[in-house]
């Protein structure tokens, strides 16, 4: 844990300069506008600890796999989010010194992340060992607007000094991601060219063949003043840069404003995106830097409007929710189908691949209830178009007969993990993807979907778990052997409970589906039968006698479900007998020792009461939780928000609250130690919904009903938040006093409140009285 | 399974040349003489396939780790046996042709392994493209009197032309390990030196720092006659050569002699080493090369006259012991205890380190009756030695008070290993080592070696597994969560009956072994338990309580012990199910679908009831092998071997007979489909105890008494096999009739025969009456 950045409503603030926690900070800070982003490094030279990073949307490498020892079906390579060429760069050279904050005195350092308003912006005073200081003021923003944008204004001022400075805006594409298999370059130049004031470089991957055109512009005031200046263009091995000669007066300010745009070949024919970049060039210098930023301000404003989560009372509170909110909108904006939600998102290059089972498990929710309907079908429909490399990745595995196995990390819909307990093993993510279906139809409404897409994806899932059970003779049941669960602090285990149960779950509800679909689309499901194969009596026949037969590990004088058979063997203690120092206990133990420990990484059989909760009543919920809570480590990120949303249900306000913080804070506050590498992206999602499912209450039925029933910590003065649902906006405000249901839509919408069924007016609002808990 | 090997009782013979197996061949034409050797490559270029492979013993590099995922505990490197530096090297060209054999036509091809004479011998008919034909007569071996030595005598013949040859013989250190993890070289030049037909090349390994001198000389003959020659010297990075013109007529033999010497700073300082190198050239041109080669067929005369065994009747049979037994004497002479057993020897370069669990569970048996007792002393010496190193190793995984855990692989006695569930969790090893020991003074009756060096390994192994169990409230018995068993298709599982018994039985041992030293020697033992803070009495009492109570999960309905918990709910069947052409399945399968099947790698029970088999009666090892041998798909070398002893044991003469065979025809015929990556050296030991534990039927009682049960496969004429014991060497010959035991030593020996106790006078014979069975 760390607590060095400040307390705020709207802004992340680091004041003195950490330079210890420097890669943290840098991923905190990170910006993002979907297409494009980076890291929150600086614009200078700087020869201390950093991992300057930037990211172009849906552009990969397929670096080649490393592995201790081979093993069948193991994917060829490892997708790799791309470093890519880093535009933020501007050399100051002051006489014979550079400017570089790793060997200077520092003083007055504050760096500013304006979540409200969406840029970077960095002060400090440097004195250099010559003496002479300088005053900087840098501000940065990827516009949400031109969302191949990038622009900076950095400005300096002698201190107490008048002199020549050099600057030196550049391009440099020579850069590695720094988690490379082998150290090996995945970038090669295709052409440059520079100008006064202007360099453009497009580079291609190799392998992969993306191209990506980055150009920047150069203006220089003085005084508030565009003044002219020489420029000399430089040219290295996939480097372009402008070299700036200026004098500069003690007390003057002079700014550099550097414009950059990122294209990549997702979007352009490679053969003219030079020319379009150019095009995009002169479309922001046109508008210039403060229009541009007062775009910025606006759109977010927008976003806000419609996203932002309002606590009163607890600024760590306000400001943790707020963080990941920005960072989600960062991240995925959801207008391009062929992109995903990134561990990292564009805040760093670790794990690789964009598409992980949280966006089906944590992600989807958060999109359904924030973001226009279409955005979390997209979601679906990106999974539906690799159905087929799902088929084949099953096909790999030795499955037949169109069963499919959603890859584990993927860019393109390949497999691209490779650690046998986790790629072959952690089949749970299949029947993710089948509950995301479920989710979307359930909240939307919207069942033709599953006679589109959604029933043969199903179908191909239960086939995959049909054939992944076997019998056993022993206990005259299905069992699933050899399998690793949401808590992958256990591998290769027999009968996940959480598995077991959600592929039987899966073969119930593609039962259900195809029913529903045959009876809502005939010719369509006709058609689809006929196209994958299906026949259907024999597969339901054998979907129903799995379900039926399903082995589901459990302690019946406990009355809790069994993560795994054998759970009960380990040395049962809670995590507050770990000794003092050996957390994150993945940073410090051995990894036998973790797995043969009973400490649980995530959420696992909670995950499954999680998804399930209306199969079972809440005591069942009490007696697991009060089991497993103790024992989980929580060293995903992905878990505290499901003990947050339970704890809520339970009404365990303060554990509910500590794993609130936990999950909101968890980048803020470096909780796992890992922040360095990136920030948790999809766990942001999850933040948000520990406060709305979790504070907030809010449920969906099986009638299709919304439902909420609100409360709050006991240091918070009031809580709001806004939801989409089926076409209508509605704001949930609760204070100590009562609940407030705005509906801003045109149509009234029938709800339950606090148990209390009420219809809100179109544009209306509606109170509902309040008993604090 | 290849059968393009001639069967020849002492030879192994290739006709024609198999290209599309050359490197099977030269795996199995390997030679070497325990202190440097290589794979049986060809010396003139090859652009076919081919793995140049040369080695010098304990010269090893630590290759930087390769791992998907990084865990806490793997070590940071994985020890490689060396490619070193190349020193069979003869390049000749005809004028602009250089002959290899991949680019030309090759008539009257002939490669030979002669075992009982030591060398390689290679003769062929070239034709070039020009249509010139070479005849060729190579003959080569590593001089096991002269253990620095390689020779060669490389003969050309002009069939069809007179021309100028180029003779170019060379060192070449400029070789890579083809399993580098990071395509690194290993090697540095440290200097080099040509003269006149000679040259010297010194090299330095990366980071470990050894030096390795290789030099050559080179003689000409033509027609019989020595002659003179125009050297011209070349020099490149890491190699050194000598280009030779000879003038050669049409049927005339022009014979290049090609003397190596291999030093390494093993054995001299490397300020001298080159000089030394000088020395040993000088050395053995003085003797020449047909000297060597009488010394070496001699040397080798005396080796097969306590070593040999002779079967009649069945040559595939008798080769294939033949070739074990050749291997096992090249690879490893016992007179270095500094060095042990390498998986490939010098046959190989993959699996890296030198020592494994094989020697205790496979070679010692071997070395302990095939040669001087200090041999087998020395290899539990070696372990002595590397126990500070274990007990680093078990800390390094949270384990503490000198518990010991023997790396999975290793050179110096360092963990390195990178596969968590090899490396953590394959800890049976460890039972293994504290096996050998028991097996050492069973066999040797020599109990100070306890006192000496024993009792510290047990107790530190003892503590190990005191810490490494837990007691479960669920079985009210200690369990053994997370490890993988000898049967490595099975990973992460909970209660491995082997590893369970085995550990519970080093506890045992370790207990009686304290009561034997404090008698026998208690100013030792209070010395030892002072030095490592033995706490007697608690210790003891732990031990105990974990043997009483270890939990050793079985079927009582069937009668056998369940490999691990849960092996019941798997789908069982037998290998013979397995669909043609999936086998081995680990070419076949993907990981996750071995681990889930039933089917066993290797010998895991069985290897159990092997080990301790006098504690478990003949009905209990007949359910057992029932049960298991029909799922056991052999896939280690290191299984047939176990089950041929059993089926033996058992009276199943045609199981024992098939698996015999496979482990002795292993390599030869190539079962599961990887010598080309070099011989299953270790096993071979096995294939020896196939034979004399197994047809021999030869045991050590607990009262120290040798005992035989000899019988033989029905195709067999005879058998007959030496053995050492306590100072005898004895020769059990079996055939139709009877069998006779022939004592060579002076001393009367009292042994039972068909469980006949008889009494064979020194330097005399009994003749025992027979039943064939």
């Amino acid at each position: 844990m760390k607590h060095y950045l400040q307390h705020d409503p709207w802004c992340i603030v680091e004041t003195d300069f950490h330079r210890e926690f420097n890669e943290v900070t840098e991923s905190v800070m990170s910006l993002g506008n979907g297409r494009h982003g980076g890291r929150g490094s600086f614009e200078e030279k700087y020869s201390g600890k950093t991992l300057q990073g930037n990211y172009v949307a849906g552009v990969y490498y397929p670096d080649k796999t490393r592995v201790g020892w081979w093993k069948n079906g193991y994917p060829e390579y490892f997708a790799k989010v791309l470093n890519a060429a880093n535009w933020i760069g501007i050399d100051i050279d002051i006489d014979y010194e550079s400017l570089d904050l790793n060997t200077c005195e520092v003083r007055d350092f504050r760096r500013v992340l304006n979540m409200q308003e969406g840029f970077l912006e960095r002060e400090f005073v440097a004195v250099l060992k010559s003496g002479k200081e300088l005053k900087v003021n840098a501000k940065r923003f990827c516009s949400i607007v031109d969302d191949e944008a990038g622009v900076i204004r950095y400005a300096i001022t002698p201190l107490n000094f008048d002199a020549k400075i050099t600057v030196t805006p550049y391009i440099d594409g020579a850069i590695r991601n720094r988690d490379a298999n082998y150290d090996e370059t995945f970038w090669d130049e295709v052409r440059k060219e520079t100008g006064y004031g202007e360099a453009f470089i497009e580079l291609r991957t190799r392998k992969t063949g993306f191209h990506v055109a980055t150009g920047m512009c150069v203006e220089i005031e003085q005084d508030g003043v565009k003044v002219d200046y020489q420029s000399q263009p430089i040219k290295y091995e996939k480097y372009v840069a402008n070299r700036i000669s200026l004098d500069c007066r003690q007390g003057q300010e002079t700014a550099v404003y550097k414009y950059a745009v990122n294209l990549s070949s997702l979007n352009y024919d490679p053969d003219t995106i030079i020319k379009e970049a150019h095009k995009s060039m002169q479309h922001i210098t046109r508008k210039g830097f403060e229009k541009m930023l007062l775009e910025q301000k606006q759109a977010w404003a927008d976003k806000w409007k419609t996203n932002d989560i309002v606590i009163d009372g607890d600024v760590a509170a306000q400001q943790g929710i707020r963080f990941n909110i920005f960072q989600l909108n960062q991240t995925y904006t959801g207008e391009d189908e062929r992109l995903n939600i990134g561990p990292k998102g564009f805040t760093g290059e670790k794990y690789g691949g964009s598409t992980y089972w949280d966006t089906e498990a944590y992600c989807l929710p958060f999109y359904l209830s924030t973001a226009d309907q279409k955005v979390a079908r997209n979601l679906l429909v990106y999974r539906y178009r690799q159905l087929g490399k799902a088929i084949e990745n099953a096909q790999k595995l030795g499955f037949r007969a169109g069963a499919a196995l959603y890859p584990m990390v993927t860019m393109n819909g390949e497999e691209c993990h490779n650690e046998w307990e986790i790629t072959f093993e952690e089949i749970h993510r299949n029947g993710a993807i089948a509950y995301a279906i479920f989710d979307y139809v359930r909240y939307s409404g919207d069942e033709q979907y599953l006679a589109d897409y959604g029933l043969e994806v199903l179908i191909a899932i239960s086939r995959f778990w049909s054939q992944r059970v076997n019998w056993s003779a022993a206990k005259q049941q299905y069992v699933m052997l050899g399998v690793t669960g949401p808590n992958e602090y256990e591998n290769n285990v027999n009968n996940n409970w959480y598995t077991n149960y959600i592929a039987a779950w899966t073969l119930r509800y593609t039962i259900e589906a195809v029913a529903k679909v045959k009876s809502l689309d005939p010719t369509k499901y006709a058609e689809l039968i006929d196209r994958i194969h299906f026949r259907e009596e024999k597969e339901l026949a054998t979907a129903q006698q799995i379900v039926e037969k399903m082995y589901l590990p459990e302690d019946r004088e406990r009355g809790v479900y069994l993560q795994q058979e054998g759970f009960l063997d380990k040395d049962l203690m809670p995590v507050s007998d770990i000794p003092k120092g050996q957390r994150p206990i993945n940073q410090n133990w051995s990894w036998d020792r973790i797995l043969r420990s009973c400490f649980i990484k995530q959420a696992d059989v909670l995950q499954g009461l999680y998804f399930f909760e209306e199969e079972f009543d809440t005591e069942t919920l009490r007696r697991n939780f009060d089991f497993y809570e103790p024992m989980t480590v929580h060293e995903s990120s992905l878990s505290p928000c499901v003990h947050s949303i339970q704890a809520s249900k339970l009404g365990m306000h303060d554990k509910a609250y500590e794993m609130y913080l936990r999950t909101a804070r968890l980048d803020l506050d470096d909780y796992n130690n890992d922040t360095e590498d990136g920030c948790h992206i999809t766990s942001m999602a999850g933040t948000w919904l520990a406060v709305v499912k979790g504070f907030g209450g809010m449920r969906v039925g099986a009638d299709g009903q919304l439902s909420f029933s609100p409360y709050f910590p006991s240091n918070w003065q009031s809580l709001a938040f806004k939801i989409r649902f089926q076409g209508s906006l509605l704001q949930v405000t609760t204070t100590q006093q009562n609940v407030a249901v705005t509906n801003f839509s045109s149509t009234p919408i029938r709800l339950s409140v606090l148990g209390k069924v009420i219809t809100v007016a179109g544009e209306g609002e509606e109170l509902v009285a309040f008993v604090p808990q």
